[in-house]
């Protein structure tokens, strides 16, 4: 448990393997990924489904979707029967569904630790940090830049979160490392300060096949080419735009077997339509262009189906967070996903909020929970988003880390056995009795209710005494103790070396660049 | 709205009539209850809904129920075939559920502005505020007794909440007004400072008759034995008891074919058994006798299928609220209620937090949205429950408020008639262009985005150079504003004469009590 104390790693004598059975004892809980046994919530009706099908369809066909300095792409498409004119791609009818039929609607993506491996797809969801933010908070030290420790105790955190299955990728943005070096610091970091599964760099076709060739020396070469071993966000430039940094990014990850999601990354009424079901159409057709060409790459190569939606304000212009239009496009996206049999990608803990405040937690839960609901199989920003993505928050990543929690015990959904229907507690404590001390609650009253570790359940005098502390405040307190209590996961040293190498051969051999 | 111009209601010159217009003028937006054009969520299957129907009426039938001082309601059970011991009434299967056919499936609270009726069942959504507290807290003064004052601020604030559609009861206990005399007072406040329907006192059968005198008064007596004009809380002492208190209530407005909400209160694992099922089981038994004995009462009376219930902290003792088993109980609870055909009463704005912080707008929206996925027609506690609802929090009161608007959006479903599908606009603005200017999004902006009242969308250097305010600081102004600009609705002056001289007369007729 991450609460543990440091004691245990502090004991003095023995030697290596004790020093390793020691840190093995400290070890962090994490749980299984999220296996749902509810149901999805449907938003659409079929009817309302098929047109939105059938108009992304006619937007495929009539309008096409433009692959920007991509002659290569452009070759591929032509040869799969698309018009080409320019950089414009117009796909016949039922043309980019029947080449998505061959992505796999569920793939395991393995961690070095196998305990820790991810299956995406079908009823699972996967739950993954913030992504991209340049900024970090922290009650203390306020905003200010992201640096590279920053980004490593972000990985520490993550490693250290019950709730969450996956390191990600970009936890902030290390804007102290030149940008064509940052990639290897953090694939390194995640690599070696976590063992839950993580996500390859996108930044540059390069950066791509850097991420590959460190999983070849995490993982080892063999096991890479037959396995899924990361996970990586490749963005469509909406509306209906694919450039070729992206794109490029892209074809390296298929085709050496590894995972993209395909993602339109949309606030609404400014990338895409102000409506709901206009908005929904051009995210299917985004996709089903996205996912067709990583199929005309490598047929058979990991995909998910992605949907990164806002609304906007429309007074300011700024994205909003957390809005019922952004549910329904979430719940929509998700019932067009399934029926193309594909992994979706969606939600996380999005907010406006310039603070994790009241503000930030409503905006959080309400998109949490639409992602639970709307059959979400992977979480990006599952935690620690402040400010519209713009801020890593430490505070709101172990709030929010601890909120999912919530969701795993809802998903497991309701047991109906004779245990669980109680009805000897009920004729044993009758009418006008109490619970506390009954046969079935001394039974069972252990894992019968989620608890928080960050939020306050004491009684109001206690919380006054101890300083009538805020949840910011109670998170900081716990950001603290992870960080303090934090122990490095074992990892063969020979391996280790080899990381350390690559990555110093590979800064060695450019010049910094900023750009 | 809310936040019109002070100066419109304080011009000189003009009579009475000019005077009304001017206050017609300022006269604040309700929306409509909502409208569920959405499907409710179901989390449990057929067979689980059999089995826990099943298990009720074993309980009722082998455990029974008691009501307690309570000979002519032992009468009217005796009567109708169930069994007698003592106090306790056993039912036999299918007796509860056969008398409980004659409640209406769905009925109309009138209030006195008919504009603001609300229907209760079906698809309806009907919100009210915080029921109960003994404190409030605000940002300014902190937590402390409530008074008669505060009553009187947050039925103004409900008044002036747009998405808010029932006044409520006691939104606060005035703590300054002896026990046996603040019915009184607040239901002159609900029926003089706000025109929106309201609910009746329950503290004594005798106050629960002032109501409905106070009623006749207002509503003209026909219209009340003719129309329901109060919907009140009846709690159950769970488990499975009926205490002479509630029930004589009940008796008063059931004879006068007011509506009652028949309500388990229940903290899970004190109250109920630990387990999901085991609670339903419980509710459901619960709630068929209370409801059951009201149709005794007078067959066709109006009344609400109710389901509070929270969880427990195991650790502490203390109740804990926007946990997943809460969420739970509260979408099994509603199937229950609509496989009787019964409207549903559940959710809140409910929180343990102290603050209006993180925590409680967590708890706060994962109980909302439940509320709302869950089929619940009327939400009572929907906004301004603090600290496990033993504080009315004046903040917290206009951030859930204005939640209840993301509630009334999403309720709305997603059109795909040909505007929403919105092809034009896709083609308009084709590959790479951006639809902030397109004809489609110039004819639908105002309406296509929900907007919050309270929360900050402000770029971050202008949010930090007014202040770096939280939601609370935000919420706070906008307390003061809507007190500020606060405008009574107009009443006949000949009948807010007669509610103070009934008022007058019943404080005369006898001596205070704090008991």
């Amino acid at each position: 448990m991450a609460d543990q104390p440091r004691a245990t790693g502090r004991r003095r004598g023995g030697g290596g393997a004790a020093r390793r059975a020691e840190r093995t004892a400290v070890r962090i809980e994490t749980a299984r990924y999220i296996e749902r046994n509810i149901p999805n919530f449907e938003i659409l009706t079929e009817e309302a489904l098929e047109i939105i099908e059938a108009n992304a369809e006619t937007v495929l066909a009539e309008i096409g979707v433009n692959f920007v300095n991509n002659p290569g792409a452009l070759e591929l498409w032509r040869d799969a029967g698309a018009e080409i004119v320019g950089e414009r791609v117009r796909i016949p009818r039922g043309l980019a569904r029947k080449l998505c039929a061959t992505a796999p609607s569920s793939f395991t993506q393995h961690a070095r630790n196998p305990e820790r491996n991810v299956v995406i797809g079908g009823k699972s969801l996967v739950c993954a940090p913030v992504y991209g933010p340049p900024f970090v908070r922290d009650a203390k030290g306020g905003r200010r830049y992201a640096t590279m420790e920053d980004f490593r105790n972000f990985v520490k955190l993550g490693y250290m979160s019950k709730w969450l299955h996956h390191s990600g990728g970009t936890v902030c943005e290390p804007t102290d490392v030149p940008v064509n070096k940052r990639h290897l610091d953090m694939l390194l970091a995640h690599m070696t300060l976590s063992d839950k599964p993580f996500m390859g760099s996108v930044t540059e076709p390069s950066r791509a096949q850097d991420s590959v060739e460190m999983c070849e020396i995490l993982f080892g070469k063999d096991f890479v080419q037959q396995n899924t071993v990361m996970t990586s966000l490749i963005n469509i430039n909406s509306p209906l735009t694919f450039d070729d940094v992206m794109m490029g990014a892209l074809e390296v990850y298929a085709r050496n077997n590894q995972a993209c999601i395909v993602s339109p990354f949309i606030v609404g009424g400014a990338m895409a339509p102000v409506s709901v079901a206009g908005t929904l159409t051009q995210v299917l057709a985004e996709v089903l262009a996205g996912i067709a060409y990583s199929q005309l790459v490598r047929p058979g190569a990991p995909v998910i189906f992605g949907a990164f939606v806002t609304s906007i304000d429309m007074n300011s212009g700024a994205p909003t967070f957390g809005t019922p239009e952004a549910s329904q496009i979430l719940y929509g996206a998700g019932q067009l996903a399934r029926r193309m049999k594909l992994p979706f990608r969606s939600g996380g803990a999005l907010c406006a909020s310039k603070l994790p405040d009241a503000q930030a937690a409503y905006e959080t839960s309400n998109t949490l929970n639409t992602a639970l609901m709307g059959g979400v199989n992977f979480m990006l920003h599952a935690c620690g988003w402040l400010e519209g993505g713009l801020v890593s928050s430490y505070e709101k990543f172990v709030m929010d880390a601890d909120q999912l929690g919530v969701l795993h015990k809802m998903a497991e959904g309701v047991p109906v056995d004779v245990n669980a229907q109680a009805m000897d507690a009920i004729a044993e404590v009758g009418p006008g009795g109490h619970y506390l001390g009954c046969a079935h609650t001394q039974a069972n009253f252990q894992s019968a209710f989620w608890r928080s570790q960050v939020l306050d359940y004491k009684p109001f005098e206690t919380w006054d005494e101890e300083g009538a502390r805020d949840t910011q405040a109670l998170a900081a307190e716990r950001v603290a103790k992870l960080l303090e209590t934090y122990r490095q996961p074992d990892l063969d040293p020979a391996i280790a070396q080899a990381l350390d190498s690559y990555v110093a051969e590979k800064k060695a051999s450019m010049p910094d660049a900023f750009m």
